[in-house]
């Protein structure tokens, strides 16, 4: 079988494997305080151009979302989010766990706009009894969204604007960053991301690590005490190097630009390979996840060459949204293969 | 520069990282559901005797202590534990940020006792006023506490039966357990453990593995749902299969158990060594931790021969309690360097 | 100016200061461990035809919903309701406060259906990744809704059946449950609501009282503890006398349903006369609230007359939703006044 | 039987309902948005001598105390309090509850020190894991305390510099504030109390209403948003007014003094009796709550002659601490009695 259901199926990229043997047996303090964790910090703020940021590693995506809206939210106000958001749907109430509401707005393609953000800020504030609502507090997006598509940089200059102007710090869920910042649709630099928020991570786990994220802090108000919030929500590692090795391996040499390109490229390659086959794409995606809406004879037939992809959901005319995910692991031989079988399709 | 100074200041056990690199390309299913995860479930439950047990893998201590906690306990209800339990002390209030109070008792060497317990009940329950005080809802204690000291059977036992008589969980936090399990002083079978309390977990972190702890669930009422409260406080790893292959690791030929023994030796021998220059030791660790208390000559020297220890607190006569930590990477050559130095100390 | 903006804008209804008075100086345990708490919840139980049902007084609405929800989920839970219920709007997220997220169901009128709640537990329980989801852990309703809105006895009983398939307690927010037991829209009786429910409470605040809902538990899981929830929550009023005395005078005599019966029947006058001037009504209330669809002129109009309504939301055709409520303290004289300005508007 | 248990076994004081009364049919805006309201806080600002204090009403103290700290406390942030302080006691858990633990700090008599305040800050943000461990963010005191006993202005004003230095909002829980000022032991005025704290409460329940709490916020940080704080935590009355005419009643022509020192006469002489009668005093109270230390015998001919106290705990030689408490409603002929019967124990 060969897996295409999601982004995070194997290890590692090998040059992180090497990296662990290597320092393995050396001793060093505990808690993100030791050397490499440093050098992938200066790594991560020059690579953002934003020397002033600063910089954790956490484990994983709900871990970095929960510690880093708990520590900006006081206890009255919510976060604007999407009703795609992770957060909204798939991380089991960890925000409403921390005491957050996550005040989601209708989105088509995952992406909400200034526009959203402005009028809910506006309905709130000029409320008579606003008091008896969730205050909005900040504004979390995903770039590239759940469904693979990507804010442009007017159009996220444009929310960042709302949010100045509301006192709401923008947060960015990078989890796929890599893949969205590679994609030929984007025009958006990591730099451009790190100037047009004030929080917003790396996503290690699916683009190349075994696991981690990079939360970089540009925002001045928001960087104080985030460590407190680190080890308050489980996150702080006690081998914190770990996660130091690893973004400083995939930090050197652009690994974390290439690995991720090349699987936007296969991503892309496949799309085109269904459009060709006249099968309809939900969305519009242009990262590492393409989403074909299949007629169950094209779903039974992929599967029987061995193909394992995602449900993602229902469509029209009985036919089924699915999901085929890229990665910094997908091996050129079976990206080939998988378009020779859509053409015999 | 030598550390002592912990049990987490390198990375893993060789073989641990062999199998990653020997399966790090293989395509898995995500969040623990893998095969490598099954196979070490199936490990720990034969070791521990219980085929029945639930068996979860988490990332850290305060992750596992938070998680397990919030997952028992009612709103109204607290976690009874020694004052110097790590859950009162060293994790940011993360039991607080869930909602629940930590009902501290004191204690002298990290225990505490069936009657303690027993009498805070018997307070609790009797109390014309009880809802107006914080409900007692399960125990928690550190197994080889946090200065190093053990349950004996017999301890644990009675406290398993007050435990049970008023309806309380009891929880074993086993960050060390294999360094307790492993001390000469210490009567307790790894079946012991797992049938003397409801939860309880196999610590990976300081005993071998990158990280990692093992959750075994044996009271019935505890499993229902647990992995929700995994994915709600953030602890699900998304390439779950990293914790399923060290677990597997270790728990294979009894390696877990022989590093452990191992480093108690070491830090046994260490312990012998000060004693024989009649240097006082603070509490009574049996286990990989030791604790000798040091004059300032004694400190000054022991930092010019490039030893990194814990500086733990103060003792009388302007002496100072300091920590010196083996674990299972300890360099022989090492503690016969530390011996040597000790003796001319 | 004459106030119908809402149904608190008086005192009490003037027995229960009567009753204050008589018992002013009288000397009692705090807490509601008093005779006269005693006393309502017999007469709350007899009048719910439930001897074996708990009861207990709280303050008001938001923090009977709060303890009750509070009370029953598991952290990893949610509570079903209305996108419209009052707990998913006003009440500055005091659920999510307690680490609950609110699964909010899309309402026209107010109301959610059986099959709604099926489908969302079908679709949460069926799913192989529910772990990432709030699991639903009991459903909330308003009686009547906030629109006015009410449940018919067959459509509350499948509602029922739903909730004890999937092992959900059923809650009923009663703040303004006299007005719909007295509708004529309404086949319910008090003893029905008690045996279609898990929990609710008997509004005092809307129905006569100074303040104070006396909350029913008639289901026995439910039960255990409670009283440390109204304490954590903030809800043990010291004198807690004050809440029995209001809600024995309430429950004496019928008090509580003749006034409560009273207030409908002027609504409802009030309704026709809308009606007769061709006014259309928003939703379909035959409750003490009336939802005028109004032109700008009729706004302006009765206005001037001197009568204060809510502005509720916006309509078509520039014309404007506003909200004529009516109460036990409402005087004849002002609903006749009303009534002739409606025809001569 | 004649209870002196508590300081809240009667209603209020007969001014409170007789306004009451002569408002009851006034219609007014709810949430303590009507004149009632805001007359009692231009009251409130006057006898503070704060024309710039924000001024809320609460229903009880275990909600004011919950809303006041949660509003002030960030996530990672926990409140010093006496160990024997209402919050770390008796409100099951409530601030827990809301996510922050409670730094207790030993105490004999129910105060803290500002020695021990700073001491707990210079060992906690001198550490190097402070983000380990709880960060100190405000301080929570009693005045009177639990047991009786008074800050002294200059040992507030030393508290207060700490708390300063350190960046820690004080908060003086007010609940039986008017038995302090009215004590004879006392050097502090309204006036202080105001200026030496951020934020404190005027206690109604206990000193003459029927219940509820002035908040007062003179720290400016602090009052921003504080109304979604009081809707949240359950704590905004719909008839806000009726915490309005209390105050206002209380606040007019000196009554809430007049009745509190009373009150502290009538201890005091109580106090006298029993030393007359050579019975030693737990503590060191001069306020409304009297501890005399009895035996056996003397308790049982107490009781024998009517009277209920509270049993507050045991002392040495088998003799019991007993609490009396006067309040704003102890009749005076019931003191003579009672001072007759302990001439006559």
């Amino acid at each position: 079988m060969i897996y295409f259901q999601c982004d995070y199926a194997e290890g590692c990229h090998p040059a992180i494997l090497e990296a662990l043997q290597r320092t393995n047996m050396e001793q060093t303090p505990g808690y993100g305080l030791d050397d490499h964790c440093e050098r992938a910090r200066a790594k991560v703020r020059a690579a953002c151009g934003r020397p002033d940021a600063d910089v954790h590693f956490l484990v994983g995506g709900t871990q970095a979302n929960t510690t880093v809206i708990s520590s900006i939210l006081r206890h009255h106000q919510g976060v604007i989010s999407a009703d795609a958001g992770h957060i909204a749907t798939h991380e089991t109430g960890a925000i409403e766990a921390t005491g957050h509401k996550v005040l989601a707005l209708p989105s088509v393609d995952g992406t909400i706009t200034a526009e959203q953000v402005e009028a809910l800020c506006k309905e709130h504030f000029n409320s008579p009894i606003k008091e008896h609502t969730v205050q909005p507090g900040m504004v979390y997006i995903s770039f590239p969204t759940e469904s693979g598509t990507l804010y442009s940089k007017a159009r996220l200059a444009a929310l960042k604007a709302v949010c100045d102007a509301y006192g709401l710090p923008l947060f960015i869920d990078g989890a796929r960053l890599g893949y969205g910042l590679m994609s030929p649709a984007c025009d958006l630099t990591l730099e451009d991301i790190a100037s047009l928020c004030d929080v917003f991570y790396i996503g290690g786990t699916k683009c190349g690590a075994l696991f981690g994220e990079a939360v970089v802090i540009t925002g001045e108000a928001l960087k104080k005490d985030f460590r407190y919030a680190i080890k308050q929500r489980g996150g702080m590692l006690a081998k914190g190097r770990l996660l130091g090795i690893q973004f400083d391996t995939l930090l050197s040499n652009g690994l974390y630009f290439d690995i991720c390109r090349r699987a936007v490229e296969q991503a892309l390659a496949l799309r085109q390979a269904f459009m060709d086959k006249d099968v309809a794409m939900w969305g519009n995606s242009f990262t590492n996840q393409q989403f074909p809406i299949l007629s169950a004879t094209q779903m039974k037939y992929l599967t029987q060459c061995g193909y394992v992809y995602e449900v993602w959901g229902p469509a029209d005319a009985g036919r089924t949204i699915v999901r085929f995910c890229t990665s910094w692991a997908t091996r050129p031989e079976n990206i080939e293969k998988l378009i020779a079988d859509i053409k015999a399709m």
